[in-house]
C-alpha cells in the first residue's frame, strides 16, 4: 500500500504512527501540500477534496481522512476497540478532534511555523488559541480521570488526539498548564511500536 | 433513551433521522444552544465539550459528536456498512463532513439565519460561501457517479451530508448547479422512514 502524506503534517503522522504500531509494510510518498502538490491534476484525480494524509491500496482503491484511514487500519487489532461502547467513544474523540481541536491546535501551529511573520492570517492568532484553549482544557478534564481516550486502553483516539497536541506548543499553546495531558504524553511515548513525528 | 439536540441544528436532525430511520424509542429535549442552554453547568457536567445533539442512554451513559452518534445507533444495522471498505468510506465522508463542509455550509446558514444583519460575522460569508462551494463540488463529482456516499447503498453518511446541505440555500448556496445533489436529495426522501427536518 501506498500513503501519500506530509511528514510535518500532524494528520499525515497519525497514520505513520498506527502503520508503526501495527507494523504493516508500506511505501510512503512525500507530497508538500504548503507547495501545492495536493492541488496538481494528478493528485485531484486520487482526492477531489485536495488533502493528504491518502491510503491507496494495492487494487487502486484509495481512502482519504486521517481518522478514517486510522479506522480502517486498525479495525481487527486492539487499536480499534471490538466493545460497540467503547469503539463510538473512540469515534467520539476522533470527531471532537477534527472539529474542536484540528481547525485551532494545527491552524495555529501552520501559521507560526509556515507563514511569514507579516501575513495577515497572524490576526487570527486569539481566537485560535482561545478555541483551540477549550479543546485542551476538555481532554485534561478527561485525562485527570483515565489514562486514555475511549475506555483505560490506547487506541485510534489517543493516536488521533496526540498528532497536534504534543507540539501544541509550536501554535503557542502552554502545556505546563495541562499535568494529565502531559502525563499522556509519557504512556503514548512507551507504547509498543511508537515513532516519533519526523518533523 | 434521551436525545439533546435543538430542532433546527442540521447536527442533531441526523439524530432524528437515524432513529426514525430505525424505528428507536427515544425522548427528545429540545436544547437551544443559540439561548445558552449547552453552556449550563448542568449541561457541561454531561458534555464538557458544550454542543448538541448529545445521546444519554437509560443507564447514564452519554455519547457526544452527531457522527459518533449515528455510527453507534446504526451498528448492526444495514444503515452501517457490515463491508470493512464500505464502512470505511462512509467514515471518510462523515469526517469530510465536518471537517470540509459543515464549518461552511452550516455556519454560512447559521449566519444568515440567526444573527442581526448588522452583525460582524456577515464579513465571513464569501469565504465561507468559497469553501462550501469547494466541498459541495466535490460531493457533484462523487454523486455525478454513485447513487450513494459508501458504495451504492443509502448508509448514516449520507445522513450525515444530507442534513446541512438539503438546507444550503439557506445559507446562500445556489444548489440549481449541483443537478446530481438534488437528484440524490429525491433518492434520500424516498427511504423508508424518512422523516423532515423540523425547521
Amino acid at each position: 500500500m501506498r500513503v501519500y502524506g506530509m511528514a510535518a503534517s500532524g494528520n499525515c503522522y497519525k497514520v505513520q504512527l498506527v502503520l508503526a504500531h501495527l507494523g504493516r509494510e508500506h511505501a510512503w510518498i512525500e507530497t508538500d501540500s504548503t507547495a501545492g502538490a495536493t492541488r496538481t491534476p494528478a493528485f485531484l484525480a486520487l482526492n477531489p477534496n485536495g488533502k493528504v494524509p491518502l491510503l491507496e491500496r494495492d487494487d487502486g482503491r484509495v481512502l482519504a481522512e486521517s481518522n478514517a484511514i486510522l479506522c480502517y487500519l486498525a479495525d481487527g487489532s486492539p487499536l480499534l476497540p471490538a466493545d460497540a461502547w467503547q469503539r463510538a467513544l473512540a469515534l467520539q474523540w476522533m470527531f471532537f478532534e477534527q472539529y474542536s481541536h484540528e481547525p485551532y491546535v494545527a491552524v495555529a501551529r501552520f501559521i507560526r511555523r509556515w507563514l511569514p511573520a507579516d501575513h495577515a492570517r497572524h490576526a487570527d492568532l486569539p481566537r485560535l488559541i482561545e478555541r483551540g484553549t477549550q479543546a485542551l482544557d476538555v481532554m485534561e478534564g478527561h485525562l485527570a480521570q483515565h489514562a486514555f481516550f475511549a475506555g483505560e486502553a490506547y487506541s485510534v483516539a489517543d493516536i488521533a488526539l496526540f498528532a497536534y497536541t504534543h507540539v501544541a506548543a509550536e501554535g503557542g499553546f502552554d502545556l505546563v498548564r495541562y499535568p494529565a495531558i502531559t502525563a499522556w504524553f509519557d504512556r503514548v511515548r512507551t507504547q509498543p511500536g511508537f515513532v516519533p513525528m519526523q518533523a
